[in-house]
């Protein structure tokens, strides 16, 4: 197995900003292409590990290198340019694949300018299949090794979608080992129900507002609450737009509401949110008004910045895309145009474990930062415990000792056959940025299946 | 005013750790002594200010120099023993009066033995009042200046009696100016039942024990939960004892629950949360054993041994202390012997304003980390509503412009007539610690009258 070979010249000598003799992997960089269309990808391979993750960012329409370059990478973008290195990298434990999904998303583009308004979750499920074989033909020595799908935020569905897909796919039905999804979206009910109960939860709402919202929801019983069904009351949906309201406010950070808000950021995946509230809900409240109202307290600006360097271009091979010059974290044309098929992803999931389950032990693990109020651990925990797997173990705490020897609360875990739903304390939408010690320690558990 | 005759030798002229010329504040430090009692004071003064603040720890039985030395002080003790400026002293808008209480608490001793088994809240408001007299006394300048009470924690029951006393206290009913208690401890009950819901709302509680709790405690109704009455049931008292167990495990850090857990640190904090509890839950569950199982998760290691430095103590002129080689933060002999009389605090501080009103605009603010456990916002909420006094503006957010010109939102603030409740957004239990900027806002807020 030669890889300059095999893999077209994919292969990242230099990077810069960083150092890329000595470490213990290789980067490669390049384009995945089928049907006119060409999926950028990033690999970074660690050959002495024996499993290998594709990882898949949100939004619709966000890039996978805000995982690489902010996340789970191996280094850390800064605002100066410089990449540091990253000491809970996934990379310690499986080879990642990071995959710019789908067409107009980063650099990733289509020869064929009409498929960019066909986009939506039936092409993207098809897209990202299509990507992975391209994959396993530039790097054969990945058909046979154990592949983990993982991912955050919108990625819950992509992922749901393409387990079911690949799991009655003749090159990765038996590679397919399972997932690790973060602060998922998975059912838009689950999520905007317990959004309010979350933000209540946490003193977000005025005490006089939530009694009228108990009162004209939830007939004054917050188990009784319901706020997504669109048979709600006009009364219920003005208070319930009061709440959003409150949510969006100024200043607040919903991705993660006790972090500070730093203003340059972009709007996209707020949008998210709107675009998630029942239709009734939507008429009350004027979205369009609200969406210019206020940033999402989120700073884009160093991978922005570091992207969109010509020498950064060259050293990933992507000067052919139509957006060398121009990288955005997020596209607000691929959000606008993007076709959601789903509102909740539950049967896919299900369906995914019934073609498995024969294989062995297929397993998911869903888990959230339990301050992300984008995707809250609410919904995340309604959603796996609507899935209707038999639980082995109730919520117990999951420790681990970190690098000074002290023994950390990384969150609670919850066990399901086949499925373990799991809180990382103290974080936000972005586990792997917030808690990368205690995110890693996740993946480790996943990988040695000891959830 | 010559401070060098007048204070008796109590300017501190170096500190070991910091260069102190060039600060815009003089230190003192010395005794406040009566009766054979001798209280032990750090005074920063700005003499630039118009108003001087007493600060006090809670515990009972922990001493003001953690306000001194780790929150709202002029500079932040190390663990190499060096201090650190804190851009954010609440001396750069007061002068500060850090008083260590009661006795046997830190520096402060009595001659008689006899004193420290004595020991409660009506000896500690007497003493505190007498502490106050001296040093007014000692720096006659403040006897005519508006002086604030602060502090955190039990001194939320320290400062409801100290306000009540000094309100009738001919020196100083006319320069009494109000309060700003932080996580304040003020009414056992409140803060006993909503610390079961706040560990809820965060997602401490395995959903089946919720599930039981509602049904045993609750009548399946959240609203109408009730857990600190003595007259739960025996299957209530069991329930609320599990949730106990959830809360109290290792490695959750109860003073800030998204932080994490360091394990130098003493315990005697963590035992006023069980000395809280109603005295049926006590006897089910086992505190004794429960109280060796864990630390609290703060470490007070460099304050302790910078304190137990012979050239600090010298610098502190605290030689005489028989604590001079042993200081500790918390005294352990403090929190046992001490006699805690009151379980609400609410009827004093409505006395206080009964008090005062004739004279003008008392202002109290209690404020609240909003991620602590110890003592949650929801109980100096409910605390604060049930005061009675006129609501001028329901829960609306509080922002102002961090020094990247950020707007940030401080957290909420409800504005009652002559009192306002105010959450600190990301901080826990020691404010000054983990939002020292939003901390100073908030203390400035207070001396502008604004809220």
């Amino acid at each position: 197995f030669s890889p300059g070979e095999q893999t077209n010249g994919d292969f990242v000598s230099s990077l810069p900003g960083i150092d890329l003799s000595q470490k213990n992997y290789s980067l490669y960089s390049g384009f995945l292409s089928f049907d006119g269309r060409h999926y950028h990808y990033v690999f970074v391979e660690r050959n002495t590990t024996e499993k290998w993750a594709l990882w898949l960012n949100g939004g619709p329409g966000c890039s996978s290198l805000d995982g690489l370059l902010t996340e789970n990478g191996p280094f850390r973008v800064q605002k100066d340019g410089l990449l540091v290195d990253n000491k809970f990298a996934w990379s310690k434990n499986a080879s990642i694949l990071y995959l710019e999904s789908p067409v107009d998303v980063g650099f990733t583009y289509s020869d064929n300018k009409a498929d960019k308004k066909n986009v939506g979750d039936k092409t993207t499920t098809r897209d990202n299949t299509k990507a992975l074989e391209k994959f396993i033909e530039k790097f054969p020595k990945y058909s046979t090794m154990p592949l983990i799908l993982t991912g955050e935020s919108y990625a819950g569905i992509y992922i749901s979608l393409l387990l079911e897909a690949l799991s009655t796919h003749p090159k990765f039905e038996n590679i397919l080992d399972g997932a690790l999804i973060g602060n998922g979206m998975f059912d838009y009910g689950f999520n905007y129900n317990t959004m309010i109960h979350f933000a209540n939860g946490h003193g977000l709402i005025p005490p006089s507002l939530w009694s009228n919202v108990l009162s004209d929801c939830c007939n004054n019983i917050t188990e009784q609450c319901e706020f997504y069904d669109s048979e709600i009351s006009d009364i219920c949906a003005l208070q319930t737009s009061e709440v959003m309201n409150v949510i969006f406010q100024i200043g607040l950070n919903l991705y993660n509401i006790y972090a500070r808000c730093v203003t340059d950021s972009e709007e996209q995946m707020r949008k998210l949110i709107f675009t998630s509230a029942p239709e009734k809900m939507k008429k009350v409240f004027n979205m369009s008004k609200k969406l210019n109202m206020a940033p999402v307290c989120l700073s884009d600006y160093a991978i922005r910045n570091y992207l969109n360097k010509p020498e950064v271009v060259k050293a990933l091979h992507v000067e052919n895309s139509p957006a060398s010059s121009n990288w955005t974290v997020c596209s607000d044309e691929v959000f606008q145009a993007y076709q959601k098929t789903h509102t909740s992803v539950k049967a896919n999931l299900i369906q995914y474990f019934k073609n498995t389950r024969r294989l062995g032990t297929p397993h998911v693990i869903i888990y959230n930062g339990d301050i992300d109020m984008a995707c809250n651990f609410l919904g995340g925990r309604d959603f796996a415990a609507s899935l209707g797997f038999r639980m082995i173990e109730d919520q117990r705490p999951w420790l681990y000792r970190d690098t000074d020897q002290n023994v950390q609360l990384g969150g609670y875990v919850t066990e399901y056959e086949y499925l373990s739903f799991v809180t990382v304390k103290g974080s936000g939408h972005m586990v792997p940025t917030d808690q990368p010690e205690a995110a890693l320690v996740m993946f480790q558990m996943y990988l040695e299946k000891t959830w």
